[in-house]
């Protein structure tokens, strides 16, 4: 079996070194697409884009753990063909006061769980990522879906939760992004062509190349701390997303926020236009 | 006096070693604007933003000399206020057949004159990029005009060549910018605020950040190859161009090209809409 289950849960994946500068955090920002749609000199654009005054994404948390995350294909007890791979959902947890806009980090990672969904399996990875000092930055839960690789008699794992209320949002945040936003956002360091090449997208059933799942993610946070977080970026504490559907790149993300309390919003996001949901059963975390 | 003309005039700056690789050549492309008004899976993006079918424009030859060139700001002789520089002309030769996507390089640099200008000085410098077994890749001529440093007597240097012929252009290439393209264009290596910071642009008389000089040079030679290369880029062998007027990011560069031989054609841009020149007297060669 391409996935050996009793090896792989509990497996511990090599450990990465990742070294982040200002230029990682403002090539990450353009990536996402902040500056797309707004004033070039908007103060909110230059907090994340001018070295200055720069404050980090805190979904920039996801980028130091890409390498290790890579590790999964070939570890002992996967053989997975990579084109198989969806991502199902992602969980980062802010564990410092600030991120730091430069730092030297150790990821360590493990399989936690592996679950059966029937048509595939889901990989459940947890990274933690420490600076060179020993103190907690980021906390990561990275849920891979595996087409194929299900039907192995295992548990389902829980069902989504994180339903918004049945009411209207509380907040309503378009953000737009540019026709080549994955071209910009592959820099950040995943390079599928999945996301550039039209032949390998049209390989794996898409007309046109998407966006990566953690750009939408990383728009869905900046949309929440504009909306919740009077746009201090260090209030943001986290995000736990499923991606329900892919952006393409020159969509309008529209997310949708409502207040559940001072520190957890629910959050969904569709694209406008297509009014499909991209981003579902997702709940972020802010400090008051 | 702030400027030493004895002292300068052929003065050799600290040499200075700068690595590229697909990241930095992509990221330039992206910085020009390459993207932006055109889709994003056309060949003629993906061949400047794709590292499975990568070229480098060759405009980005200024690149690695940008390190070196920031050497003036101190050398012996030379006591200027930075906010006083004006970029005034860039020659740039590509002297191998293709420029390589990945790189270690060495830059000599050396004062060839000092200019009298009247109301500034001219600092012609002339840079040599060659890659680690001693292959030259780039010859640069930068001409920096210090405002406010002329008057001492000295030569004025030649006047402006490469008038268009008077007939229309034979060419004529749009080239549109994003207005966070000077934001973009800077992770290339030229931080200086005036790109970015509102406050640091008006210091200098400017009503906003403007676009880096060279980001426009890049274009009009993107244009050149467009228009007169079949889109190869390793056929364009040079461009010199004199920078009449900054661009406003955001606007969109129109090259206007005369074919005056097989090698040599004359070009001269504006912007659409303001009309203004913002490039002049400028020449690029091209290999048949």
């Amino acid at each position: 079996m391409p996935i050996d289950v009793e090896k792989v849960r509990g497996q511990e994946l090599e450990p990465t070194t990742f070294e982040w500068n200002d230029k990682d955090v403002i090539l990450y920002a353009l990536g996402l697409g902040v500056g797309v749609g707004a004033s070039p000199v908007d103060p909110g654009v230059l907090q994340y884009t001018y070295e200055n005054q720069l404050k980090v994404i805190p979904t920039f948390g996801v980028v130091p753990t890409f390498s290790c995350i890579m590790g999964l294909i070939g570890m002992d007890g996967v053989e997975i063909n990579p084109m198989m791979i969806l991502h199902g959902e992602q969980n980062l947890e802010v564990l410092c006061d600030e991120v730091p806009t430069k730092c030297r980090a150790t990821n360590t990672a493990k399989v936690t769980e592996v679950w059966d969904k029937g048509k595939g399996a889901v990989l459940v990875v947890e990274t933690l990522t420490k600076d060179d000092a020993g103190k907690p930055i980021f906390r990561n839960e990275y849920k891979i879906f595996v087409r194929g690789e299900g039907g192995f008699g295992g548990e389902s794992g829980p069902p989504p939760g994180n339903k918004p209320p049945d009411r209207a949002a509380d907040f309503k945040v378009e953000t737009p992004t540019l026709e080549h936003q994955a071209i910009i956002y592959r820099l950040s360091g995943d390079r599928n062509p999945l996301h550039i090449d039209p032949q390998m997208a049209a390989m794996v059933g898409f007309e046109r190349p998407i966006l990566h799942g953690l750009c939408t993610y990383g728009n869905v946070g900046r949309a929440v701390i504009e909306a919740c977080c009077g746009n201090d970026p260090t209030k943001f504490k986290g995000l736990d997303a499923r991606f329900a559907s892919p952006v393409i790149p020159g969509e309008t993300i529209v997310t949708e926020i409502w207040k559940e309390s001072d520190t957890e919003v629910i959050v969904k996001a569709n694209v406008k236009g297509r009014g499909i949901d991209v981003v579902k059963n997702a709940k972020a975390t802010i400090s008051v």
